[in-house]
């Protein structure tokens, strides 16, 4: 860019949408004036009309707000190198290769977004902020020097300083497997080769991780979710960021026991149980790695990154580290920090050279994935008092703000996914997850998962006919309780009222308490007392955790909810506050996430600074652990009420007519007692 | 240390032999002062009394140069935890912990060399600067925090804080298999453990690589040369830089080929022929290190360090590198860099976080193992021209000073480890080492390898009765030769003189040309014409490239000449001047080195700082390509004669009467004729 001299021979540039401007000499190639005014304008080959990815359109016309008139000709003619890619590759109509496009007179350039190197990755929920791209693992094509007697040196070095030349990158070091792979990529790919770095911060510093003959443009990543229960991979473009193929299965290490205590309990009782379970859990990433590549129709040696997130059992598991800390007080972790490693160290089917990513954990029982979900919603950036809630056996709940957040775990127990429910069973299709009572003739009326029919539309029976009805998940549960409050057959301190027997063959005794039943036939699907005890005893111990932090926090209300997890994107919000799950807040502002943690994790995946971020937040996450909290212990046995013993309730009163309050029954408190004494078991 | 404030209860500390001085306040702890000045004293329990590293001790008496009377109450008293330690691991007379003793009075105090942590490492040599210990890989012996629940946080993060604080220790990462450890040894070690640390350049940086419950103060290292023909491994102490045990063994990849261009044939002949000799030099280095770790008394997992020094075609296919392109023109090495990595990558029986260096190559036929010799004898650290010379199938040489540095390989062949020799054999017991032909009777006598007495002394017969008298070896033929030469068997053009049949038997006709007769019976040792020729081809090889790299140092003359390697410390220095295998020098500035390769990597092993310096001299060495230098090939055939064509020998010449020269015959020009066209073969 020339400053104030002689600009005779000087053309103004305009790049759009930037606004970016500057005058330079006739001849300046677009690409090269972008970079000195600080346009992002992607390259891999750089500069050599090979990659493409540097294209931009002309601005035809004149724009009297940037006092210029823009033509066609006031760009150099296409040139027989943008010829050759446009026949290769096809170059869409007005754009040029900003590499071979120079400047001939003033001119408007217009930067597409996908020619961006931080290009944003839309995200289908509008209210959370586009990722932008900025990989840690970056391609650099090269052309490297021949070796020459005179001047002898290692083909690693004259790569080293091809970088150095050809792309400012310095200060690097190689693999060992690139060193061994280079010579014979130097010479197949005629001196010229593709090099993908690994960005690391230090210590770990910046290393050649693998490299190809030639021009090379794909890479891509995987971002994976393990859960207790299921494993979610998610295989990404590095240079669109786009999910070009996600899968997902059932965590083996089921088979080892179904929540995580009885995991860590094997452990215990299996010396040598947790090397089972790390490599069953290693194993089930590598077949989704290989079926996302395959879906995809790529090698599965073209992934170069991956980013891990999980809870804390399942990191040390996936990791190699017993878990058994985690399994009583003090709840140490290995490590909370984040974790880089290389693939190949975990026996993973990626790249040789690929590296992996693992989240922060937040405390030993708030892990990486309550970290990806943080990372996701970004309640850090942001002004208002934010409660997000991963539900799962145990809760993980975040609070706060810009100013503070806070972060606790809460034992919630399995009966929100169905587990310890009488009909209880997981989401799959035939479980009832949606449930109505009519309050008049409380008759039910329900939908099970994978028909769009309600029970009492014409054409049900048919329509389930293949699945049948099996049995009642989650969020059916919760529905299905919350109706029953709302309809009165159960009260406020959870009994269900055996007077109503009377009234309906459906309210049935069993020993000392009643039941209600939704489906009769094979199986008998009902709301056992113990049902909602379980309930009562989940709900509690989630809003007692959210009322802790609320407490730490100092404030009686939360502006916003949002319900991350599968679980929580199934859930109805009314029902949920209707239960007293959550706290009250206006109806609209509570929201779903859906796999928030999966969705941290591919921000981790594609932007090598979010990395940063989500280490300097959970750095300043306050901790709360809610077993030291004699507080945790009163919040929960006021929590057992529906929805509240004493909390009000005022944005729920406005939309949905609640029952009468009344006191709670002396049988609630033995029972909290009991539940007590089994909290220091954390979710046994 | 105080400034100028209030010295009532201050007192003067001297530190010998260190000479450091400085008042501190009474009932400061020795080692603190020691630290607050510089004063360099060990420590790896950070002033716990545990590691007993910090030993000094008191000089009584009036030192009028320090201005300062000693006396024994000048210092604390024994304090009971010293007892304690004194009565465990025994503290000499006079001895005391630094870490315990304070300071009463003003007191001299001797810090014994011992207890320095960059303490001198005494070489064998006189000649050659001694080794300061400062070994890459430390310890240090932390106590770490409990966990706490109120702040929870990861055990690893409660050791960096540990580290941090106890020992300034920072920036670190941990290796997965320290943090898969960690828990179980911290909890054994009841929240104390000893870590290592691997304190290495950017972008490696340091790194947590093993983790021991409680005090622990063990760490080994290993220095390997691995030769063509045999690889030798030195055990050091890394406290104390002592070599604990050596081994050597036969180089497994002689299966594939003798020298290196059969190794590198076999690899262009057989795909896959390099993973081969890659597996069968690691399993040698495997068994080297079981073999010095059960001398040594202990267990392979505390070798933490190897550094590793080979020829360049030894280097590449210990990296598991195709070693081809090294095989022809432009002979470019894969890396010239030094080469940083897990001992697991290339699958050593080490500690599992153990750590590999391996020097870097000076140029396609110069390698790692002659920059070591370059580190072991600091050409580069002195004023002379220093020429050194490391003798193998490959002759490597050196020459230059602190300002300039110059290197070459000159392809002397096989001959001088008595290969192509008709009698010739390794250097084993039995083979003929030393050899006098007396000038008047022509009659030989010798001496064989495994026995003191020469072939003329009585007893001999009975003395080499096990080993027989089986061939001659390197050395051997160097003396036979010159001998030869000296005695007028042999004629300057290198021609046996036939005339000389008349005097002695020992002269036979072989066809159209004479050998002389060393010892009759089985076998029968003789030396041949066509021995004479290869000792001319190999030493007029070795000479033409110390006289390129004189004409490119602008020199007619060296000062000093060393030689290096097995065969350098064995032959007669003089001897070898004789034939001409070297430029003249005063005889007493010729000297061996022995095996210089294995100091200089045992010098990279102690001395993270030597790393550094080879890197950067091997950076500014001069690489002179021999086949590339028409004036190479005129200075191959000038030096076919004894001692040569054309150069004097005038310091030679002083202590040994050389016959009088004549004009080369017409048969050494033909010879060299075929020379010349098999050095493009580069040692075949």
């Amino acid at each position: 860019m020339s400053g104030s001299g002689d600009r005779a021979k000087d053309a103004l540039l305009v790049f759009t949408p930037s606004g970016k401007r500057g005058h330079f000499p006739v001849g300046t190639p677009i690409l090269q004036a972008a970079r000195s005014l600080g346009v992002d304008i992607d390259s891999v080959c750089g500069g050599r009309a090979i990659c493409g990815r540097c294209q931009v359109q002309l601005s035809e016309g004149t724009f009297a707000k940037h006092g210029v008139t823009s033509t066609a000709d006031h760009l150099s003619p296409v040139s027989a190198t943008e010829q050759r890619y446009a026949e290769k590759r096809a170059l869409p109509p007005g754009r040029r290769l900003s590499c071979q496009a120079r400047l001939m007179g003033d001119v408007v350039i217009d930067v597409p977004p996908e020619s961006q190197v931080h290009k944003q990755v839309v995200r289908k929920r509008a209210e959370v902020r586009a990722i932008a791209l900025d990989p840690v693992t970056r391609l650099y094509y090269v052309e490297v020097a021949e070796p020459d007697m005179h001047n002898p040196s290692g083909d690693l070095e004259r790569l080293h300083a091809a970088l150095a030349a050809q792309w400012n990158v310095t200060g690097l070091e190689a693999d060992l497997h690139v060193v061994q792979a280079l010579q014979k990529a130097l010479r197949a790919g005629q001196w010229t080769v593709t090099v993908a770095v690994h960005h690391g911060n230090p210590p770990e510093g910046n290393r050649i991780v693998a490299v190809w003959p030639g021009f090379h443009d794909q890479i891509f990543g995987i971002a994976c979710d393990i859960g207790s229960t299921t494993i979610a991979a998610h295989l990404c473009d590095l240079s669109t960021g786009e999910v070009v193929a996600s899968a997902g299965l059932m965590n083996p290490q089921i088979r080892f026991g179904e929540d995580l205590m009885s995991r860590v309990s094997y452990v215990m009782m299996n010396p040598g149980g947790d090397a089972e379970m790390t490599a069953a859990v290693r194993d089930a990433v590598n077949t989704l790695l290989v079926q996302v590549t395959r879906d995809a129709g790529i090698d599965t040696s073209l992934v170069l990154e991956a980013v891990f997130v999980g809870n804390p059992i399942m990191h040390h598991l996936f990791l190699g580290i017993d878990p058994v800390e985690l399994g009583g007080a003090p709840f140490a972790l290995a490590t909370s920090g984040a974790v880089n490693l290389r693939a190949r160290e975990l026996g993973l089917r990626m790249n040789h050279g690929a590296r992996v990513y693992v989240l922060p954990c937040i405390a030993g029982h708030v892990g990486a994935d309550a970290a990806a979900v943080v990372l996701s919603e970004g309640p850090h950036l942001q002004d208002e008092n934010w409660l997000i809630v991963d539900v799962g056996t145990n809760a993980e709940i975040v609070l706060g703000n810009r100013q503070r957040l806070l972060a606790c775990s809460s034992p919630t127990g399995p009966a929100f996914e169905g587990a310890q429910i009488s009909s209880g069973q997981r989401a799959a299709p035939g479980a009832i997850e949606r449930i109505r009572i009519d309050p008049e003739t409380l008759e039910p009326r329900f939908r099970v998962i994978g028909c769009d029919l309600w029970s009492d539309e014409p054409g049900f029976d048919a329509a389930v006919e293949t699945t049948g009805v099996t049995g009642i998940c989650g969020s059916g549960i919760i529905e299905a309780v919350a109706e029953m409050f709302l309809a009165g057959i159960v009260s406020q301190d959870g009994v269900i009222e055996g007077a109503l027997a009377a009234r309906t063959p459906r309210i049935e005794p069993q020993g000392r308490t009643f039941s209600y039943l939704i489906k009769d036939g094979e199986p008998e699907i009902r709301i056992t007392q113990n049902d909602i005890r379980q309930i009562q005893l989940a709900k509690a111990a989630l809003y007692a955790g959210a009322r802790l932090l609320m407490d730490t926090m100092g404030i009686d209300q939360v502006d916003r909810i949002t319900l991350a997890g599968a679980f929580g994107s199934h859930i109805d919000v009314k029902h949920a506050m209707v239960l007293g799950m959550i706290p009250d807040c206006r109806l609209e502002r509570v929201s779903s996430a859906g796999n928030a943690a999966g969705t941290g994790a591919r921000i981790a995946l594609l932007n090598g600074g979010a990395r940063r971020e989500i280490e300097t937040v959970v750095g300043r996450i306050e901790k709360i652990e809610t077993a030291l909290e004699p507080r945790f212990q009163e919040h929960f046995v006021a929590a057992m009420a529906f929805p509240h013993k004493t909390a009000p309730y005022p944005h729920l009163a406005q939309v949905v007519a609640l029952p009468a309050s009344k006191a709670p029954s002396r049988e609630d408190d033995g029972r909290t007692g009991r539940r007590r004494r089994s909290l220091d078991r954390r979710g046994v």
